[in-house]
């Protein structure tokens, strides 16, 4: 059997919708559904946040968590500030937790971002009740696919996917995602 | 608990897509997507059938069965014979089994769907492993939802949503539904 | 200058949505939207005959006609009897003229389709006020373009479009478009 | 007949994608599309944004010239940088010019929002060949009537619309549309 890796721990600098900082450890028992996005990805403002906001809409707040993470790596003067992350929230009106990823304190991705090793935004991350990553996919997502796999978990038996997913192999920012630049 | 009710058996006059007749006993140990269209349903065509499709994509046949069921209620010059439903499926490269309801003997919709007590197409229907009708659900269905209600019972524990839903009150075909006209 | 070509005549064997036959004569003096389709080209029912929808909402009759041409060149079976075309024009609800082209004496595509040389469906034709073929377009279309395009022809000056465009290569029916099959 | 109104001179801090800033006057001989926008607008990523994309593919630079004016009238924070803006264009790969709307002196929306009596983002505007003020839209447009509205005044003869229209009576920003709020 294929053995589990518990989920790297949110290292944060800040929260919006939230009152207090939210950790890994307070969600244990449910299933954690983990947004990786920038509000200036395009494949993340079309697809992957109204996805999360589905899911949000779907499943019970008892059962499934549903987190955003602004994971930063590029124009950080336009997107890293606390004020633009907390208007483009109003302005989209995205209503769950979304927490601001830590800046790397050399040049390169934000710290949480880099201890998943993500690809790029967005990154689509499913946590099982225990703690463990179960699904981490680059790009984006189906709507079918990840009801059924947040069912799983809830269900909580199996592995649903094998990790890590490459859904783009060049490193411009398309319409469906920005990866990282190679460097 | 919500005692469980068999699904009624299915009354058909013929199968395209399939070299015999298929009988829901012989699916037992399989989740059954069983997907009730007219041809000429525009929320049939632009929906519920697509949405049939990616499930049949998305899970394995060893699991879960996908089956189409032709219940003509209108239009039966245009629509109801196996010449014209064969085109049909042909044109828009349905892949899976689909039977034609068996009209019935006297005025009225076919005896499948009369005995599911449908109320119009397209109607989704779930049965489980044992047998079981688990959802029945009259107009657009969501994939996130349908993905999460099949996971759900290929992990068999409880049941997923209460029984028929009515989606529309109005007994005119919309571009979403074609309900049984009320007499 | 391009010198224009008469658009040739209607040749068809019954009307829906028409208390009488329609012939090109008749509209001299109105722009033309000639859209040829069959009821059972996925192509058709998803993209052009909505957009022939919208053209005849965003247009006054006073200045555009808009014409369906059923050109079963395939399935007659299926969707070659009025009655079939009468049931989907209703579930559909398509509230234009629809005529039936006239099948040929011998095998191949129905008359009209054979004199206009189209490629397969959906085909969107246009003719100027005079009675010459503008346009002739084979596969999806652009609404930006189809509306510029009319209007053009409205302000009648100059020639839109250089005639029949081959949007496909293949003879597969695709989600967009049936071609005619070689032979 | 209807008197024509001159369209207010652009009042701008700034231009992207333009190597000098842009004047009405320069553009006299042209159809220019003025497609008024913030970056943190639902409604103006989502469809106005893309459709002025599609009307720059569309129609010769010759004839067209399309640009976007970004009229902050709120976050300005998060949106009211040179920075942000660049950003933005570039990760949605927009191509026409965009001039940063002067900020008003007092509270209240910037210079040439309030000049054109804008009601909010998205607005949509089409100035004649002469430099007149043709069409104002505030909300979501229609391709084929703004497809059908450029060719006319390209052919110039008369007015196409009868000036501003109002898509929105609220003053929350929605899925389509942000409104200035009233005051």
């Amino acid at each position: 059997m294929r053995k589990l890796r518990a989920a790297p721990p949110l290292q944060t600098v800040g929260w919006l919708n939230s009152g207090s900082p939210i950790t890994l450890e307070q969600l244990r028992g449910k299933v954690v559904l983990l947004e990786a996005f920038q509000m200036l990805c395009p494949g993340c403002v079309s697809y992957s946040l109204p996805q999360a906001m589905r899911a949000r809409r779907l499943f019970s707040e008892e059962d499934v968590a549903v987190i955003g993470l602004h994971t930063v790596f590029e124009h950080h003067d336009a997107q890293g500030t606390k004020e633009a992350l907390a208007a483009f929230l109003h302005e989209y009106q995205i209503p769950f937790p979304v927490g601001i990823d830590a800046p790397s304190e050399r040049l390169g991705p934000p710290k949480t971002m880099t201890s998943y090793q993500m690809q790029g935004t967005p990154t689509t991350i499913l946590i099982d009740r225990d703690g463990n990553l179960r699904k981490q996919k680059f790009g984006r997502d189906d709507d079918m696919m990840l009801g059924a796999e947040i069912m799983s978990l809830l269900r909580q038996q199996t592995p649903v996917s094998s990790g890590a997913t490459n859904a783009k192999e060049t490193d411009v920012c398309t319409d469906e995602s920005c990866p990282i630049p190679a460097r």
